[in-house]
């Protein structure tokens, strides 16, 4: 059977003809040389082969798989090794330290790969009659654990690849709303969009690998949120096959009919049932797109500007803040051309420390974009400028967003270049509001940084501030260290728990658009309440009494013990 | 015991010393009688005194009543007529119509009044160990029967009467962001705003008597919606008393932490449990306010131009758009001044019949409403008067706009009026995209004609467009006809039916913004679907598995047949 589109490659991130290009960036690697104080270049520790891997031998359950055979074409169902490995894990820190080593103690039994709603309706039927569990799984992508079964049972196990439902069933021009099927990923979706002349406005960070659906089931955010909102505010209807029957909302704007269904589709993770089809506004292609760079004398005062042009309705389509360290990398990001010279290394010259006494290691980055007919644009940039100047920012020009635009989606490719040199690096994500972000901030990166002395480590971390809304935003953090030899999960488990105990304990959201999965599960209820857990729980109780749907996900009262050892090598 | 602050007279809407002034709007009633074509003014039909009432005997279940007794003050409890009259119903038509007649065959057993969140808890506790149910009430001005336990058990029922609770508890002002106590009707919450320099933004016609805690448990929506959204998109964090815990949420924008707790108590009507806090998006008071009137060439025109606002984001903080009946009403509304003249009299002339040639009986009048800072508000008025222009329209100045502030809490006095001379008058309101608001707006305007002409009535409707979004918008139907001496509920209840029916056969929302409560639950399986409405009860058996909560709303398997009849006499 031949691969399905844009299929990651199964030991790490993306393309598999496609390695992070270190060597186009020599002031990059000088800067983690610094960072991690290396005395030599670290030696590199390539993946297990492919042939080295065991799966455990596929359960089977006969009258579902003979049913199973009858309903689908042979094309749709797959068994073999590299499918069912595809469909076992995300692409979390976790998972890829595992695949990278061979770890892989439990994989789907089988994957199917359905066509239509139908197909889905009939494939749920048939799952729960012969008790069989089913996975719902988009483009694979996810970084919190949202694939892996970690609460198992002897049932067989289904991974439902969606990727096949790409279609866009319908637009309509005059409302601004598409309706598309859930399993096409990011680019196909934008490609038929485009087509008439129209775009989602939706890119978040995994754009290239995943679906529609899986946006949705996780309350993914993409770069343009401000303009565009989460995909949860652009969801206008839906259509969810659940065991207990096919969910369909209308396409209206707005309703008062009791409780939000949308919403209990929204962010369900896999666990009610699986997301077919989604209605979501669409826009008109914008005539002109730019993003511009900017910087400010410190962390604070970029975020002050943020919340300025948040409050004078005037914001850009995208403002990404970069804290200083975030700032410092992104300056050692793009790839060297001949004769260019580094912007902030440029700006960082004698105006900006002499004339304006900033601290080098205080200056902020924001990048933001700017989207609309020609007047709009210049409106709005011309808006947000005018603020951006009150807070005593210096424009730096087109060139850093032009360098962000071209690598934006580069950078998961660097933890894989980084896991090869033992050294770990993930993310963080979470959102608070506005009085609240410095605090919380600073609570984290001096969380992390004991957490790193404590592990007697050289890290590194930082932040940026994205996703402006009205009551506050997102705090995103990347961190890395240089990983010990022995216990290597352990010692990442423990520094990962860091920055979410910090999250809980100062006032900061789970996360902000990464899911919950198994990895975020011990602190749900800290974050919506025991009673909010209860509603969760009472809804798959309601519409999967079975458990068919993604098993052990959101309600499965999966504690910190079980998520220290879960997947590990030996428990 | 004292009357509880703004309780609505018993009969009608509003304060007991306010009746509709028909006297200073002779054209008004002028306009009236050329609709429903009277011989001579029709009779007036008083309400029912109030000794003539007769209450069934209240249930006591004294394990409860004993309990209740230690925990709350002896002031906390109420069980005097008035009281419980006055929390029998809602403002519905039928509510209207029986509670002129002196038909309460039900009332609540007690009315209690809790002072904060932990007495709603303790009741919940007592109410679930006692088997009691609760009906948790704000303003009582819902008019879609959101009160009465129309499925009624022999169990003693307490109507929470929430508006002693009525802080407000935090504000951060830099966030933007308000905590405030659930039972805090309209003018409270903006009063105790107001003095710090903030408003919610959040004015529905039934602002005067409705409560925090009902808009967020109804999804209501203000006036301004255009601007500052509906109430659930306000809602950043939440406090429900369930019978199964406490759901308490984070002060956080956004969040992606499974499925989105705040929207399982949105909306969920007092079935789930008792709102008691909600944090509010609040913003700083504008310095100008304007709302200013254009006239269409027609309907269609209308509309374009607020679709065009929309796309072009430069849309007002309020565009309502009557149609021709509602336009020819809103002319006749105002009160009389000595000297001045009807704007519509003054802008139909020459001009707009003679030179630009439109049909009088087509044009519709716009409001449009513009906020914000002086120059603010000169660019967003500016913008939407240029999309306008293109649209053909003519501005007709601040008089109308000025009618309307003064006027909009008077409309539902005009009720009563019409109601004591046996013209039944209600609203229907629902959402579609745009796409199909004018195909809607004809198929209902059609559908109700023909029930008046089958009804052997005279009837009037009229419609405005407001509320826009992306998507779409909501259309909002008002109707009046003269009622048949007999059978006056059952005429009624089909005409009303006719609406209803409409809105879903043609791609609308069951409601826009009134809720579902028992007048709107026949037809919310169409609405959302049979397992949409499954998942509603899911969470009804979860959180509430005793049914102590508002008993048969939103999953109670509530048909055509029980509805035609529902607190009816002799039925």
């Amino acid at each position: 059977m031949a691969r399905e589109p844009a299929t990651m490659k199964w030991w790490g991130w993306g393309d598999e003809s496609v390695e992070f290009d270190m060597a186009s960036r020599p002031a990059l690697w000088e800067y983690a040389r610094e960072v991690f104080q290396f005395e030599r270049d670290p030696e590199v520790r390539r993946p297990v082969e492919l042939d080295s891997i065991e799966l455990p031998i596929a359960r089977v359950n006969p009258a579902f798989e003979c049913d199973i055979r009858r309903t689908l074409a042979p094309d749709q169902i797959a068994d073999d090794k590299l499918s069912r490995l595809t469909h076992a894990y995300g692409k979390s820190c976790r998972d890829m330290w595992r695949m990278r080593r061979g770890v892989v103690p439990w994989a789907p039994d089988r994957v199917i790969f359905p066509h239509q709603h139908d197909e889905v309706r009939a494939i749920l039927d048939l799952a729960r009659l012969h008790s069989v569990h089913v996975i719902p799984f988009g483009g694979g992508s996810n970084v919190a654990g949202c694939l892996e079964p970690i609460v198992q049972d002897e049932r067989m196990v289904v991974s439902l690849d969606m990727r096949r439902m790409d279609r866009l069933l319908r637009l309509d021009p005059e409302s601004g709303v598409a309706r598309v099927e859930a399993g096409a990923l990011g680019p196909r979706f934008e490609e038929q969009l485009n087509l008439e002349g129209f775009t989602a406005g939706h890119f978040p960070d995994s754009f290239l690998y995943s679906t529609v659906g899986g946006w949705v089931a996780t309350r993914s955010a993409g770069m343009q949120s401000d303009r565009y909102g989460k995909i949860e505010d652009m969801v206008v209807s839906i259509r969810m096959a659940t065991p207990a029957g096919d969910i369909e909302t209308r396409t209206v704007p707005r309703a008062s009919n009791g409780i939000d269904v949308n919403h209990l589709c929204i962010g369900s993770e896999g666990t009610l049932g699986v997301i077919t089809e989604v209605t979501l506004r669409v826009h008109r292609i914008p005539d002109k797109k730019t993003t511009r760079a900017y910087l400010f004398r410190n962390f604070e005062t970029g975020i002050a500007a943020m919340l300025a042009c948040q409050r004078e309705n005037t914001a850009p389509v995208m403002m990404r803040l970069n804290d200083p360290n975030k700032t410092a990398l992104s300056a050692r990001f793009p790839k060297a051309r001949p004769g260019s010279k580094r912007f902030l290394a440029r700006a960082l010259g004698k105006y900006v420390t002499g004339v304006r006494r900033w601290t080098p290691d205080e200056i902020c980055l924001l990048l933001a974009g700017f989207e609309g007919s020609g007047r709009q644009h210049t409106r709005q940039r011309r808006a947000a400028e005018s603020i951006f100047k009150r807070f005593g920012a210096i424009g730096v020009g087109a060139g850093p967003g032009r360098s962000f635009n071209d690598g934006k989606y580069d950078f998961p490719y660097l933890r894989d270049y980084l896991f090869e040199r033992d050294i770990l690096c993930d993310v963080s994500e979470t959102a608070t509001v506005w009085s609240n972000l410095m605090p919380l901030y600073r609570a984290v990166i001096s969380a992390m940084q004991t957490a790193f002395d404590a592990e007697k480590t050289h890290g590194w971390i930082g932040c940026h501030v994205s996703h402006s809304y009205h009551p506050g935003a997102s705090l995103y953090f990347t961190f890395a260290y240089v990983a010990a030899q022995d216990h290597q999960m352990e010692q990442f488990l423990r520094i990962k728990k860091t920055s979410l105990d910090a999250f809980l304990a100062n006032g900061g959201s789970l996360s902000h658009h990464h899911a919950v999965g198994y990895e975020h599960m011990p602190w749900l209820e800290s974050d919506v309440s025991e009673a909010g857990v209860a509603a969760m729980r009472a809804l798959k109780n309601g519409l999967d009494p079975e458990n068919i749907m993604n098993p052990g996900r959101l309600t499965g009262g999966f504690g910190f013990e079980r998520w220290q050892t879960a997947g590990l090598p030996g428990k």
